[in-house]
């Protein structure tokens, strides 16, 4: 059987180094390669850290899975045991250009249930993390389950892509969103943007291509304090698929649903 | 003759206790009042903070002229002498939601000529400074003069809301720039959003109506390391009116401005 206190424990190390590391690297160069597209930065430093992490846990748990951005994990076909799912630096072009509004984050899985999420934005030294069924926190403090909010009065997070001519959504779909929130935010780590809708920074998110690790450890944190974690149709995520997001209070997520994506398809 | 190294350590003592008492204030439930519109909304601490400077700067300089965003200053029409421009909190929507992400604006002007400008992230205890001809700071760092990048390879902050139907801008003019830059952001204060131009972390910077107090302390900051302020025409900003703003390292900004803005009357 898991000794998830022992897991738990072990990961918290393990992300306190990678972050000690991770802004140790910000004195040295960093060498940048370019991925398939060029908004999609990966860096040596974001190789050595899923590295590091996968080394650990191979080493500590053989027979664990791990899915990662950076391909040193395994290719899987379905989630059976514990599956980690990792992404060393979620928001590497942040990480870039910025050295801030990056995090870690990793989900740990059983059987395809999210048990353990972690999200760290290093910079600030802020862990969001959450224990399915036994609350979530920021650092030392538990966050509360999301309250209702009127969605004049809600924050939302939303690229502005996304309402501009492309290739995934009508963007007429989502412009009146726009017009009817209080504000729009884009911070550009997905991880950092789930963390901020389970500690009720921001009310929702909305974006329309995450992979797996991207929002792994999101959904367990945001579930974990009463919100919804869907695609934009409303549907599960599969925790191995590309998908859209949509995340938020469980009411204010309902209502979006209903008044403004009913034309997605 | 203005002791400006005396000024400007008063300055600093205001905002580092500013910015405690702000801190401290967390603790205790904030009185949110509604302003003209609901976006806008105002805190007994944004108008304590606005308080707490002015009675400051009278009691020093009773001969300096204050504008600020809560009406404890001046009304003017021209700026003579020394003119004080403070937002007490820049960012009030995410002061009240997220008690992160806003920020203390202090500019001081000579005869409407920016010399100091102060930009103080409260949560981060991250003061961006500036000071006309000497140099630009982010606490004790110095920051370096913006390096031209290619419109490809840039970071931009714009609210989606200008890309969708607004009674500022025609939408169709900056879509094509949303599709063209590596990545868009929006953090929701104007002067951290300067800030971030002023120290590479954002390229550019383009908004569609800002109060003389949004932009005091960021446009000295920002030219203070080379990059160009002026609204979305392109011309010169008055530091008395409300305008559209636009900034960025200087090369970009002619880029945009030429490929993108033309079409804006």
């Amino acid at each position: 059987m898991t000794n998830w206190m022992e897991l738990d424990q072990n990961i918290r190390e393990w992300i306190a180094e990678a972050g000690k590391r991770i802004r140790a690297s910000f004195q040295t160069e960093l060498n940048i390669q370019t991925k398939s597209n060029r908004n999609d930065l990966v860096t040596n430093i974001d190789k050595a850290t899923e590295e590091f992490f996968t080394d650990n846990i191979r080493n500590i748990y053989p027979d664990h899975e791990i899915v990662g951005e950076e391909g040193y994990g395994d290719e899987l076909q379905e989630m059976k045991g514990i599956t980690w799912v990792i992404d060393p630096i979620d928001g590497t072009m942040n990480f870039v250009h910025q050295q801030r509004n990056f995090a870690i984050s990793i989900g740990v899985y059983e059987n395809g249930v999210g048990i353990l999420g972690y999200i760290y934005d290093v910079v600030h030294d802020e862990l969001y993390f959450a224990k399915k069924g036994e609350g979530a926190y920021m650092n030392d403090i538990k966050l509360e389950e999301l309250k209702p909010v009127d969605i004049e009065d809600s924050i939302v997070a939303l690229n502005a892509l996304w309402v501009t001519e492309n290739k995934r959504i009508d963007p007429t779909i989502l412009a009146p969103l726009v017009q009817t929130v209080r504000g729009v935010r884009s911070y550009g780590s997905a991880a950092l943007e789930m963390a901020y809708v389970a500690s009720g920074r921001l009310d929702a998110y909305l974006t329309m291509r995450l992979a797996p690790w991207d929002f792994a450890a999101g959904r367990i944190l945001i579930e974990e304090v009463g919100g919804k974690v869907t695609n934009l149709k409303g549907e599960d995520l599969n925790p191995l698929e590309k998908s859209s997001v949509f995340v938020g209070n469980s009411q204010l997520h309902k209502t979006i649903l209903e008044k403004y994506l009913y034309r997605f398809k």
